[in-house]
């Protein structure tokens, strides 16, 4: 990393741990030049970099200020409790946020898709190229049904670093963290089974119940706390509810980390009326503190949390290596493994296997956190100046993407039209809920470095929203109104 | 391969053909010598060849004839028809028959695995090797949900090959056949649902049914004929069977092709009780016949086959490249695809896609099955000679396996302690079935270039059953009895 960011990314911290207090003034450049021994230039480029991000703002002559309305950006709210579980909904959206994969050169804000041309990926490329090229055995060979154990001796030093003990054995190597969440579900859940579910969550798992026929039962969820623990309980208490599902970590689509006190309550919940947890910790190593936060499991006592992630988020989604920790449930999710798709491809858990070894990964993580904690500023702020007041952003504290939320008027397939044209993609709000909540809401991806195209795109939206708010007759909503009083 | 194995190749076939009857002296090796315009060594290798796979006999200073005792191997009979679907039995000896192969150095007849070590599988080591250093973008992407579009450009030419049209668009990429199978499976049925299933089939198709809680309707299945299609008239008139499973080519572990004339009669029994036929086709490619039998699909007028097949059989089963053409049934099983696992990794796909298109696959494919055929003959050769009056063995039309027959009294598990003190692995018969049926038959693979081991094993197994059959006293089924007559 150049030396502007490095130190951009270090005042940054401070700034966003209130080191500097709104309103107050920087350092001058040449100040900080002489306490950091850097250049003039590249303190001016490090303040340039946190004024793009709206870290700081510039006054003429006068010096570079921390903004007095940074906090004016509101998180989202939580969403009103459901009465009910519900069948999810249909999966045509699901199907076009993929298929507009194919377009050519679009800007992509839809996809959970990390950055894969980071540089700090290039050995993980050596040792696929070199384990293709010794292919004769063990890559082409059935590999162990629980996958290749060299693997699967990183993933069980990998839990140690997440909080939980995993010996090698205990582990099952799934492709994908999908198909571990699967062979959970499976495992756990019969057609008419309830789960509870964070609401809004990743809408892969909806997809999941709705293929089991199993019901969701939508638990709100706070930006900052995570699930409620209240409206939990109360589903626990009238439902026979099989499994709750959660995302304790950077959760996918709202960004936070439940506060350790909040992970103990849900343990102790489970625990109370003997209901399995299914964790999704795909995002677990991209919480931007260090060292990151424990996971769910490493507060269970009885083997009732499955814990579920893989490697698609934090090297490649392309290399389909994920695992299941599934505790007491072991032997029935080997069988769903087994009888789904039989073991996963052997290279390239072996390539894994051998980046880990190495001493690749912590490099690769503090690299790509550092990226994607620097993006999520620059295009909440993007959003802030661009989209129309009263839209509300979430404070993601790991991972890399955002939660929009639009007043509740608004809904986000009225832009479709516009993002069709300009080959823009996001994922709307609605298919991170059963019940197709969420229309007012967004979800944009900030992975990959940023081109002008992507600020574009984010001013595009914002003008295209404020035209749709601003004419509400115009609407497709409205159409009929319109008529009427035409 | 080397001048003796072509001519042995070509004679053998002569041999199977009947153009030498039994009983008939060979021509001296003199005047085969002078008719190929090969050494007199080249002729007597060949003619110790097909002694070996006992398709020929020395008699001293006379020459070589065709034994006439050579057509007493009797086929396997066929099962008796069961009267009702039931739930699959447990699968606990799955596990054993995957965990076993832990064991160092087995002589493993147990796994249907293919031999990876032939150089005809170079050129796919050089497409990986290739792939894995060039994987900054496609590779590590997430692939496309079907499937990478250019293999499913040649799986498109596979499918003319096997005489069903498929364009690239119609087909769904996944992990191996078992995924292909689970999708179709799980698009088709739900829970307490009953499919019928020819009797003995693959066991991984057992334990699909039994972890997704459908029933088998066993129907018994003809060793050269294939699946009865009175019995499963039979079974379709008075029971609402949700699904037909079928291995219409080399069928595993019988090893029948389906006449032409039966595919025809199952067609139209599916549609006369409008029910889908998920057909697998894994060992289609590996029928030793040219050119290979028709698909099922093939002769499918309205999109009820689903086929499901992979390269696990024909190439390498760690590749994890498998794919299915659902037909009509496209959009339920595209779901279940999605939701169980998410798109399959690109690398193998991209791999084996360069592979086929440039040309590597027939070639590959003639060497496999002149080395399985070849190796089921020479198998066949040591069991008839081995194993005890009364065994049955089936005459595979194609893959690599063979089904054995004891005597009705026998069980193969009581061989057991024996094959694990001498790291012999089998696949027992009654995992071929839903209600544990076929105890006194097994499975044995014969894919693996042959050492000294494999005849040692196939003798000490036939020893072993012998010994077994002859003091019935002490059979472990007669435990009891023996206990009272001492």
């Amino acid at each position: 990393m150049s030396r502007y960011l490095n130190l951009a990314d270090t005042l940054g911290r401070r700034i966003e741990q209130g080191l500097y207090a709104a309103g107050s003034r920087l350092p001058s450049v040449r100040d900080l030049s002489a306490e950091y021994g850097v250049s003039l230039t590249t303190v001016q480029q490090a303040y340039r970099w946190l004024e793009m991000s709206g870290l700081l703002e510039a006054r003429p002559r006068s010096g570079w200020y921390v903004p007095m309305t940074r906090s004016a950006s509101a998180l989202p709210r939580m969403g009103k409790p459901t009465l009910r579980p519900i069948d999810v909904s249909e999966w045509g959206q699901i199907q076009d946020l993929l298929d507009l994969e194919r377009e050519e050169q679009p800007v992509q804000l839809g996809r959970g898709m990390p950055d894969v041309e980071s540089p700090s990926l290039r050995p993980l490329q050596a040792a696929l190229a070199r384990e293709g090229r010794h292919a004769g055995i063990a890559s082409l060979h059935y590999s162990d049904m629980q996958g290749v154990p060299a693997l699967r001796e990183q993933l069980s030093r990998l839990a140690l670093d997440a909080g939980y003990q995993a010996a090698p054995d205990s582990l099952i190597v799934t492709s994908g963290c999908q198909e571990a969440l699967s062979c959970a579900v499976r495992a756990l859940c019969a057609p008419g089974d309830i789960v509870a579910i964070a609401s809004p969550s990743y809408h892969g798992m909806m997809q999941i119940l709705k293929e089991t026929d199993v019901q969701a039962f939508e638990i709100p969820s706070d930006p900052v706390q995570g699930i409620s623990l209240e409206a939990l309980e109360l589903a626990l208490d009238r439902w026979p509810v099989k499994a709750i599902l959660v995302i304790p970590n950077a959760s996918n689509p709202l960004g936070y980390t439940m506060p350790e006190h909040r992970k103990r309550g849900l343990i102790r919940l489970a625990q109370r009326f003997d209901v399995p947890i299914i964790e999704d910790d795909i995002y677990g190593d991209l919480v931007y503190g260090w060292p990151r936060p424990h996971a769910l499991k490493a507060l269970d006592e009885d083997g009732r949390v499955l814990l579920c992630s893989s490697f698609s988020k934090t090297l490649a989604p392309g290399l389909r290596v994920g695992w299941i920790a599934p505790g007491r449930y072991f032997d029935k999710v080997l069988r769903m493994k087994y009888t789904g798709s039989g073991p996963t491809a052997p290279l390239p858990q072996i390539a894994v296997a051998e980046f880990l070894q190495k001493g690749h990964y912590p490099a690769h993580l503090r690299r790509m956190r550092r990226q994607y904690q620097r993006q999520r500023d620059v295009m909440t702020e993007w959003v802030r100046r661009a989209f129309p007041e009263g839209t509300r952003i979430s404070h993601p504290q790991g991972g890399f993407t955002l939660w929009i939320e639009l007043p509740e008027s608004f809904d986000t397939h009225a832009l479709d039209p516009m993002l069709r044209k300009n080959g823009i993609l996001i994922a709307h709000g609605d298919i991170f809920s059963a019940a197709g909540k969420y229309r007012n809401c967004m979800r944009l991806s900030h992975a990959a470095v940023f081109t002008p195209r992507t600020e574009w795109a984010i001013r595009a939206m914002g003008a295209a929203i404020g035209e749709l708010l601003d004419a509400p007759l115009s609407g497709p909503r409205h159409a009929e109104t319109q008529t009427s009083a035409s």
